[in-house]
């Protein structure tokens, strides 16, 4: 194959030119980033205490709430009953802020396996509800959560509801499962449009 | 409290009659009696293959199935596609057959808490199906359907596919997951109308 004469002038310029300084080997989004979203729900699943919260803006530090909450289960409703209820009122949710990406938290420790097979049917009842939505969803771990929004990965409970708090401008701290809910949300809004050796886990 | 002329002949006869021989306590159906129902929804929940059976019929004796099958997942597909499409094939069937009741393996052994976590997941996702049915949702341990259907506690899944081709009449066994699913429903259907010192759970 010929080389046209633009062709050729280029490659002279690259030779010419001088070495390039080290810099990051991908200028352009990849596989590896995260779906860009506006309106984000964060959501913390648990059977008796669901948290969840809806934030808009771009990234974490120009974000607002839009709504958050616990989705609260009495202690004497049937399991299922309380994972219909689960899922109808993050449905009702979903229908009302319309987010485009859902953050749920992962698992990183059960006491024993009843314990982790309650937390996933929770858990299977949000992401029924959010994949019904057509939402894009991740899960993140809480010590990634507690490291973005704090900066310390083992930070307490009441150290990221009064991060969550001051990020968002609320009057007050969030309930504690809200709280987790909202910080889940602002670290993807933190985490995305970067590039990420170790991308969230799409679900 | 006077007694009157037909009471005292009552007790006379009672004081009268010869001993009674040992027999069951509870004669009428109590709290500790499963709903009754004529269609039965067996499901025997997984991510990638969750079989479900719809029987018709009272007592396992005289039962016929009316649906049976496997909801299969690709192994490409997202966890949450997965339940996604098991809540809705679930409801589906729910809305074709109207059972009345569900009835759910539960777990007996998870090699580790993630896979108890995503067992749960697929749990979660069939419970809220039944639930928005507004079935009444039984779970049973497999080593009671086993007893029941096989009369072997730790039959081989052969056995009890074999077992559920018969009691149901089929031209050849269903497939694993589909046979375990009817066997659930088989047993509940067995156990119905019966007191129980071990009531099934209902979740």
């Amino acid at each position: 194959m010929g080389v046209t004469p633009r062709q050729f002038q280029e490659l002279q310029q690259r030779v010419r030119a001088p070495k390039r300084a080290a810099g990051p080997i991908l200028d352009a989004p990849t596989a590896g980033l995260l779906a860009p979203a506006r309106v984000i729900l964060g959501i913390d699943p648990s059977l008796r205490g669901t948290g969840y919260g809806v934030i808009r803006g771009g990234r974490a530090a120009v974000a607002e709430s839009a709504a958050f909450g616990v989705v609260n289960c009495p202690a004497g409703w049937d399991r299922s009953r309380c994972l219909l209820r689960i899922a109808e009122a993050l449905g009702d949710i979903m229908r009302e802020h319309r987010p485009v990406v859902c953050v749920i938290e992962s698992l990183f420790y059960a006491q024993n396996y009843q314990t982790a097979l309650i937390m996933g049917e929770a858990r299977g009842a949000c992401l029924v509800a959010a994949a019904q939505a057509g939402l894009a969803i991740y899960e993140m771990a809480p010590r990634r959560v507690k490291q973005a929004i704090v900066g310390y990965g083992a930070a307490q409970k009441i150290a990221v509801a009064k991060m969550v708090q001051r990020l968002l401008n609320l009057a007050e701290p969030p309930p504690a499962d809200a709280a987790d809910a909202l910080a889940l949300a602002l670290a993807y809004a933190q985490e995305q449009g970067r590039y990420s050796l170790s991308p969230l886990k799409r679900i």
